[in-house]
């Protein structure tokens, strides 16, 4: 399998990309197209020791900034390096693609460059969140601010497809983000697609409140982009302040140093099950051909498993399934 | 000062109710009307030992039912506990008014009966949030799931108020809750609001990220109704299932409880930093005179707080700091 990897996005790029890309040749086994400039990957490789082996170079020479309207990348940077990996994707060059860029320009570049699956309304970018008893998908998480309900639906389907074969969740419970479980809770968006939702090949469980997400309370939560943004990163945010607490409480005197000691295993598990570089990146659903977002801020140990991703992602048919699913609605929906 | 109490709104009611207004008579020194069922509020007191002394009851048979629709609280349950005290608020018989009844019908009792404040385009229920150094007041957290820009500056007008005379903060930053910092970024809510909330008399900081909130990234939180309790919720959930796993890992084995003794004090003195229950109820700001709705599980010492929270809300002249600040809007407005 060929993963082909936009070797200058992100924060930390191209150092932490390429070593990323080193662990995954020789964790995985896959084999690699860098894209970025050849001289710069090359001098960075060999300063640090990384091995180019299964790793080819596509030389690109442009790297589209972040700050950059995200249309740009088929427009002044159409041969930028996250742009040039979308083609090559497009044209069968590779199994599938991952970029630790701009989030607008990969959602805009794939819907365009790759295309979306046929029947697709928008592509949505989706997160797994760690629980404290698992892990449920969130999606969309920011790819599209404004939603109708029917993308909500697809959304489910999609979400439900990753679940099942990557996460191997038998029957996702598919759950709508709202303020209140009742059908006739929240905006249109909510009240609409959960009756639409009802039609769909999903283990469709209504309503699911924010209240109850950290609890497990369904597989996958559908939401438009703006609110799963916010959903995603408050929970980030909290997690993150909660932790630090925690520690300081633990680090204020000797005895509690001392106390810290006897907890130590317990707090390292819950650090390991909270940490969202464990499950990779964001997989931009409803492509044709797998893309997936790493975080901004991936090192290499995040890279890695953002490919790893990417490999499960083509390996077990989750597009597919998609359209599996999409023809069985739209069966239904003729026979209503 | 007298302050009106819906003996018969929320899940603990009548008893909690009544134990938190004995508490108030004692601790804060107010007079408390309570209405409900005269027979029923004699007998639980005579029961539980709680004194009616400085506690009037103005009788009323009826309570309207959470499940019920909020409108019937003025059709037909306007004389039920709730919409009698609201209509003794509107005439004068008492100061403020505090019910842990459904919100929803409060917040439509107090629009009709009591009215909004000349110029306010809607009431917003609004939360005081504790994060790790402090805390922000989240607004609206449920009275309006959608919001047009204007009302989001009157949000940002209310909550500097309060912040200010109720939490002591010198010239509260106020914050639009946002998908990103940059003025262009959400939707036309946000950026409209952005623009327009330049011209009002608050120390206007900006969009505000979900992931800074737990950070204190500001002291006022503006957002529609939908995602502010979206945000409200979630860090509830967030925080009680960190909380419950902490204390597993505490609890985990011999060692580990022995650790928990050294940092017991730690662990104390965050939980009551993040104790909702020590910020009372949720005020609903743009009423004409003050109504502050109590979380529906209240027990007594969150009721009396709300009843403090009431108090100081009438003390402190939040109400004629929002009209002033309007007139200060209306007046910049026409200049420009």
């Amino acid at each position: 399998m060929r993963i082909i990897v936009d070797a200058f996005g992100g924060d930390n790029a191209p150092l932490e990309i390429l070593k990323g890309c080193e662990l995954a040749v020789k964790e995985l086994g896959v084999d690699i197209i860098a894209c970025g400039d050849e001289r710069i990957i090359r001098d960075v490789c060999g300063k640090n020791n990384i091995s180019l082996d299964r790793i080819d170079i596509q030389h690109t020479e442009k790297i589209i900034p972040v700050e950059c309207d995200p249309t740009e990348v088929v427009k002044s940077y159409d041969d930028c390096s996250m742009a040039i990996g979308m083609k090559m994707l497009a044209n069968g060059e590779g199994d599938a693609f991952v970029s630790a860029g701009s989030t607008g320009a990969v959602v805009v570049g794939a819907s365009l460059f790759v295309k979306r699956i046929k029947g697709i309304k928008r592509a949505a970018l989706a997160s797994i969140i760690p629980t404290t008893t698992g892990c449920y998908m969130l999606l969309d998480i920011g790819a599209n601010a404004e939603c109708r309900p029917e993308m909500l639906v697809q959304f489910g389907i999609m979400g439900s497809s990753y679940m099942e074969k990557i996460m191997g969740v038998k029957d996702p419970r598919v759950g709508i983000v709202n303020i209140g479980s009742e059908e006739t809770k929240g905006l249109d968006l909510q009240i609409i697609a959960n009756e639409q939702m009802k039609h769909a090949p999903v283990n469709f469980i209504g309503n699911v409140e924010p209240r109850y997400l950290p609890e497990n309370c369904c597989d996958v939560a559908v939401t438009d982009g703006f609110t799963g943004n916010v959903i995603l990163k408050l929970t980030e945010g909290l997690g993150s302040s909660l932790g630090n607490e925690i520690k300081d409480i633990f680090k204020k005197n000797f005895l509690s140093k001392v106390g810290a000691l006897f907890v130590m295993d317990g707090i390292k598990n819950f650090k390991k099950k909270m940490d969202y570089t464990e499950y990779g990146g964001a997989p931009l659903m409803g492509i044709s051909k797998p893309v997936i977002k790493a975080h901004g801020s991936s090192n290499a140990k995040a890279f890695k498993n953002a490919i790893r991703q990417a490999k499960e992602y083509t390996q077990l048919g989750i597009i597919s399934q998609i359209e599996a699913s999409l023809e069985e609605l739209k069966i239904k929906s003729q026979a209503n």
